[in-house]
């Protein structure tokens, strides 16, 4: 049976999540381009490494060429100063777009994340595409990217799945990611369900594991068939055990955004 | 422990699933009544054979007589020229639901269709009683036969489940059925939950195997107490093999209803 | 200002609203072919003649020719037995539908009926397209016309408002109008709404009048501009001196479909 | 690892479920205080005994003091007249959440039920914090203790989990327990939930096991990370063996209640 | 044309409501039975004073008897201390509905207040029958009620409008009832619509006259034919001039029910 | 009575909307400093002019000194190239949000447009706070906005209306006006109400006159209290006489953007 794709780009194909997705995607695409600000390592026969910024058009509309889908994993990976979100997050992405559309590329994953949402109670009973409550500028540029998305759909036929991923780690780092913990090999498997699904159209969905505590209603994503296998019901009594109870009424408790909640404005912090 | 009901009348029982019913449904009635067209072959001790056409009011009324519960397969199981869609889906029905009335049988349990919902997308996130949107004359008989048992259960206090079968065939047929398909025993076990469940009412359900992809979201069914147990996975890595993908812009592929919203009008084609 | 219908067909048109239409419509068509089983009388210049019964198919293909929208009043107007509900309603209005297809009707205004969701309940909060839910089988063939009208717009590209008409009379006729009544000029001004809105795709949407009780939520239904300048309370007084309080125990009181609730089966009734 | 609460009031211990929960809470506190009109019988070295009645506020205020949580189950636990559940269940609980708010106990988890919301149907698709509708006075006062309980968190910080029990019983006592069961392991695992979750504020949650039969949507609970382990499906066989099968149009059939929807006023019975 | 009703019980009939509905409610019935703790002045031919205390339960059974409607007004209009509130209002309550209940009253119109939804947001965009969150012990006392006349509908038949009465006043005598202003006027017409009405069935609705700032969607309570004549406007100018701004981020401001959010417990402050 | 704002911002002063803001915001504040790239004309003595571009950080931060509130037209006001959207809309309207974070301007007024949900189409029902699915770049912008604004309120405190203006021109412009007018003087109520609302949190809301035709259901925008006071059904008949009917299959005619839709990529026109 020949693989799907031939050809598919991934930014931040460098960092955390891109270096499991070039062992997760394998399977998918004859070759791989890893694109990153710096080079991938121990390159594969079946991989094709790109070094460039996303904030360099050019480069960036020019690595999309030839491709048939991209996993956009680049960017900024948490909070940053403004000038860095919005070169990295909103300019990369709108090159990300633009290369999809100028050189044809039907379909775009793309890592948005719970933080777009972050101000959403962890009762308020949400879906996977809950209405954009950021919190954090990061959080801002994920619903922006959300949105061009949608218009590229709209407007040029486009496919994109837009990920709201949650905590995706080795394993739960901390008490909150007992319940929004997305390990990487589930981050695989909704990687390749987005990648795969017949029809994908405009999709915002969420990621997480299958853990215990499950805030948010996934039953609208049910057409994409991603079904987690992994929880973080193994790690809870260590997790437990090694950190203080968390205070109830901590927003950083009770919004799905967990400690993003709390941060200040990323250039006041940067300043001191 | 006798057995829940004394006479159970199958019509279609000679069709592919009328055939699986008459198995399926033994351990809970007495005698099944098997009604079709043309006879069914090797009655057994339990069985009743019944030959006549749905379209003969007098003798689809006889042959509810005596029955305490109807599973009504029988009529068109697919796209045909109007004429024949009115006599055997729309007529025929109205014979059913007429003989219950007259002899007091107090519940139906009758196969509708996806196509009675077909022109939904396929990542509308729809409820497994949506509104009506039917893709085909086949569609909207079955839109009929729903609103006849509304009617019926809100005036005659006759119980009705109107399953929307997705896709009941031994095995996966195509891609579609990855996600569309509904096993031949998870249907007998979605009959049995229909003619079992304590109360009824009148109830739209969607019938689908335990499969990885669930564009319908089952969770106001869950009374029913209906689990399915089967699932296409074991079925995929082979169709996968022998198939082209779907093109995600074909209505075919994000239409709930699949190739029938491609259809043209039966009466032409039958004309061609 | 040119009118902007060549020819309107219209079925009914010697009925209680089909007469009223005549005068409604006329600013709207160069051109109204009057159709009834019966002639129409006092024929105008702008208007045309034609007699023939709906469950003529091909008389009924004909009168739509040359017509660029349709406004289906025609066939029973309230419960029959199932015969002729089948052959006036069901088949006459497949038959209309058919019109409309070979002779390119671009759009079609459908009589439809409370009826086809008399069981809701009067303080359900429903909306203007609520579930099909009717109380006769009258209701269940306009919920049958309801559902082809959905199927003509999704696969043939024929526009359809079917208009749940409540109670259209010269005037409140009972108790149950001082809520349910919609004037004929009303009527006239919901129909002309129907046919001059710039989009109408699939549309349901129900009739009655600026009434003071009002069972059901329009909002979903403000895109037609349609907006009601009568109201039956002047006729309330009077209404109320002449006849007795209803029961609020009684179905008919608190269910959409009034009486018909409480009918019992049109041929039973028929056979007495 | 240490426990989370040094000492959890329990009130009605010696009943049912409270004789369940000391054994079921036992690992999340150091102390458990055991209350009841009764005295406790074979206390363990990490219970304390205390007999008093609810309706006595000085007493039950009292005995919350030193408490960091109150699970909540004492009162009357059916119905009973007026006056009983007056006293043990409106007074006696609003002294609970008194005792809460004079001695800074932050979370109260309490015994609601079924019973508060028994007149919905049990295909109306209802989720675990349906709107209430009661079917006894027994369920009225449940219904004021969630109000209360809201109150509370709102206005003075105390969060609450309002569990609406089913039917916890030491197996499946009649053909309802087969959907409404909740088993006491079950029950243990939510009670324990609501009091470990990070964050809980004013929750109403539903109580039962993971029964095949599910007429609640439980979706909107997900945060709580309860996850059922019992299934009544063990039980179906001997029990639709020894009862007669349910009358589908007895309101103890269809409704959530069960036959709590058929008793009159208890006052009328208590006279007789 | 004769009267709706022989005899209305009012309760509270010489309270600041009560005195209104005395003039307004006087079409409606031909005697007026007016019910409070001190004697009502002035009666006129069509009323009959009774003085008791709503704490007295055969006082109020008996007032009930021969009444075919009560207006129930009566009961602490305010957060008072636990006592009082238990037995002015929860217990007078539950003797009233008791009345209707052995004297075969059949309709009861119940003053509930925006106090049982208090802690809701003024711009959550809440419906008339939004879910209980009271914030007061007042506000616990009318959910209270509402369920209880929700139990007396399902099981004794007894219908019932339970009006979240906003602020009546003679105008509006703070900024917030620029909003939530109801004028007598229109609490009369709000009452007669539930007493004319022909089927109320347990109904809950919220009172404000036909205000500019509408933080309540109404449009499912339009069955009941209330129509507001009065607005807060022509008073906006002066209310305006002689108070200060509302500080936007006080919640007495920004939830339904305003300074009473920011009341403490009525007992402690009874201590003080 | 004193004005309720000391100093107002208004950006886009010189454009057509700030034009008329001028004339109609002068009640609400002793002063207006009118912003722009070019000077504003004929400053009055409330008035204070500025020069300068949204782009420039510095300059728009210390705008906002001394400012209560701001009311925020600058920028591009329709479909631009992405450089300029992205330093127009995106960038400035950043500068204009880190103003009033660092100068404790506690409410912005910001025009968002239709073009932030113009994909939605006309009879989807929509409510004023629909999800993004915006229609050009320009359209992306106001998500943008739309998503900073939030963040700005959750994290900061900072009142946000963002009001989708739909067509706001001193009179119809072309067909689809008749449903999507704004008038001038509609506007001025609407900003108005936004500026004195006692609470405001981050409101999305619409901007439409009270046109016949109402594609948008407002009801969750009641509690600002505007009540536009224009129509376009004046202008309907000269529209009608000078234009040709629009295409019913045109998406201009059924998606809310009208002919947003159909541009193609700003950067693609800019080129040519």
């Amino acid at each position: 049976m020949s693989k799907p794709y031939k050809k598919i780009l991934i930014t931040g194909a460098a960092g955390r999540l891109g270096t499991e997705l070039r062992r997760g995607l394998a399977p998918l695409a004859e070759t791989l381009v890893l694109a990153d600000r710096v080079a991938c390592e121990n390159l594969q026969p079946n991989e094709q490494g790109l070094v460039f910024d996303l904030a360099d058009e050019a480069a960036t509309v020019a690595a999309t060429e030839g491709c048939d889908a991209i996993v956009h994993m680049g960017g900024a990976p948490l909070e940053r100063p403004w000038e860095e979100i919005l070169d990295s997050n909103i300019r990369g992405s709108y090159h990300i777009y633009e290369g999809a559309r100028k050189h044809g590329v039907k379909r775009v994953v793309y890592a948005s994340s719970v933080h777009a949402i972050g101000y959403h109670g962890i009762n308020d009973g949400i879906d996977a595409d809950a209405k954009p409550r950021p919190d954090s500028l990061y959080g801002v540029s994920k619903c922006f990217v959300e949105s061009l998305a949608s218009l590229y759909w709209d407007k040029f036929g486009i496919e994109s799945a837009c990920i709201r991923i949650f905590s995706s780690f080795p394993e739960p780092a901390d008490r909150r990611m007992l319940w929004s913990w997305l390990s990487f090999d589930d981050c695989i498997r909704l990687v390749t369900a987005c990648l795969t699904t017949p029809h994908l159209g405009h999709t915002i969905t969420a990621g997480m594991s299958d853990n215990k505590v499950k805030p948010v209603n996934m039953s609208n994503s049910g057409f994409l068939g991603y079904q987690p296998q992994d929880s973080s019901e193994p790690y809870r009594e260590a997790m437990e055990a090694k950190t203080e109870p968390a205070d109830p009424n901590d927003p950083a408790t009770h919004r799905i955004g967990g400690w993003f909640v709390n941060l200040g404005h990323p250039n006041d912090e940067a300043a001191e």
